[in-house]
């Protein structure tokens, strides 16, 4: 594959498009929330109007998913951002036209289900797309993390050029490379189909929600497994929450997972990340070339260089 | 990849030998029950020393549970069976020398977990494992399913030759092919590495525990997205238990995702194997040839034909 590195220029002024390729909104009043607030940060909302349907447990029906998706790409707003996560886009993956989706010229932002997206979008085109906040999911809740909201209008201003955190534990690492990755359930869930990257020498981060230590070192044994791991730099940890220990671990938790999956790949492991299923979430280009080190108990992801 | 589609002497008299390739053993005194069970039922039981060791949620460190196994190859008995499931085997694979497993002559067996073993052994070899009960997992409970232990006892003796169970809601169908599956999280966990088998007009059969119907979904078309679906003959239903449906499901549950898989794939759908985490399972053969019919409500699998 072949990676666009292009830089999108800021996106101040032409608004969000928000469509819903995942799972119903429970709280039609998180829609009316997101899109006060948003307007407050500076970016005006238009809610397709696929997004307040509902099928089982999808927001519409497969088809008027995909329509969701397809009127994205013809309206003018330069931002198309997810309702929400849950699960949806599985189904849709082999039915979207990825070309006309990168033609578009669209940013596209999302998370969890929709790393999918991202993923698929990367695979198939090369093309950059963010993940990061969700419309309902972190800007309709009745108070919105206003570190995730700076994030977010920062990044998709084009002016966060570095993001730094603290990571005590971080392997020494200092380089470049393609940035991929985000919930790691659904990273593995696209191995060994056509939707799966192949990034080599990549930066790739990575973070779930309620999936047990044994489950993501599962997860990351098939990475590792199937080569991924080792044509990787660097690992990045985002958050890894919900997860309830039992007694009948006896110890064994995401620390011996990572001690691990060090052991076995030899993969620097850099933990910190401001990412996950958590209030706190970072935004981040997938597929964008990026520079990451490690000094002094800290991390430095240089996302934007001038 | 080539199929060792031989037949297994019957193994009445050679015993049994017992290891923990995967989770510790909770309550040891399952296995004094299991070697008195099937004892009765004509299999003496020798248990490796490394079955009662204990290490995190493991039964015995990596290095521990590989020995077992190694031991378990140099040994007289003829039928190898895991103690139970759990996790464990994931870590293990690239460490296996499944030249020697094959070369070894025993037949082995166990499920779950075990699967990863069963999958891999026939990826690397093209040899012919079982599924079926596991040492205390099964025959350790107070009260082991009579049913359970007749279909081990026939199907380890030879005698077993057809195996018809209701199946209302089947497609129809009446071929032949190579009977592989087992756990659906476990087969999909080796997608993209080394250790998936490559089989081409299969008969795969599937269970799961504890995975909700969405996670389900995922994994199917995972798999038909890998073109793995597309490639089988027919897809045989386990029992898929112990998953919670919510109120936010609206109806999204098994039969919705079989539906749907129906749909996408066009690969016949047989449910009701007795398989799976559920105290009635067969003992199958993983990499046989087997037939497969349906008429007027019953699946009959043909698996050792005369």
């Amino acid at each position: 594959m072949t990676v666009n590195d292009q830089r999108h220029a800021p996106l101040v002024g032409s608004g969000i498009y928000v469509v819903a390729p995942s799972g119903a909104i429970a709280d039609p009043d998180a829609l009316v929330r997101a899109r006060s607030y948003l307007r407050q940060l500076g970016f005006g909302a238009t809610i397709d109007r696929q997004v307040r349907a509902v099928h089982q447990r999808f927001a519409g029906t497969d088809a008027q998913r995909l329509d969701g998706l397809k009127r994205a790409l013809q309206q003018p707003k330069g931002l198309v951002m997810a309702a929400r996560g849950g699960y949806g886009l599985s189904r849709l993956l082999p039915a979207i036209d990825w070309a006309a989706v990168a033609d578009s010229g669209k940013v596209f932002i999302g998370n969890s289900d929709f790393t999918a997206f991202n993923l698929a979008l990367l695979a198939k085109t090369g093309c950059v797309s963010y993940t990061g906040p969700s419309f309902a999911g972190d800007f309709g809740v009745k108070k919105p993390h206003p570190l995730t909201a700076d994030l977010f209008a920062e990044t998709m201003r084009g002016e966060l050029e570095l993001l730094s955190f603290e990571s005590p534990q971080a392997d020494a690492f200092d380089g470049r490379g393609v940035l991929w990755g985000g919930n790691l359930a659904m990273l593995v869930s696209l191995l060994g189909t056509p939707f799966f990257p192949r990034v080599r020498g990549g930066i790739l981060f990575i973070e779930d929600v309620n999936e047990h230590p044994y489950r993501v070192e599962r997860m990351l044994l098939q990475l590792a497994q199937a080569g991924v791991l080792a044509r990787q730099k660097a690992l990045l940890l985002g958050s890894f929450t919900g997860a309830v220990p039992t007694k009948l671990d006896r110890g064994f938790d995401l620390s011996v997972v990572m001690a691990h999956i060090r052991k076995t790949v030899g993969i620097p492991v850099i933990p910190g990340l401001p990412y996950g299923h958590t209030p706190i979430k970072a935004t981040l280009p997938i597929g964008a070339r990026v520079g990451l080190a490690t000094e002094a108990g800290m991390a430095h992801l240089v996302i934007h260089e001038h």
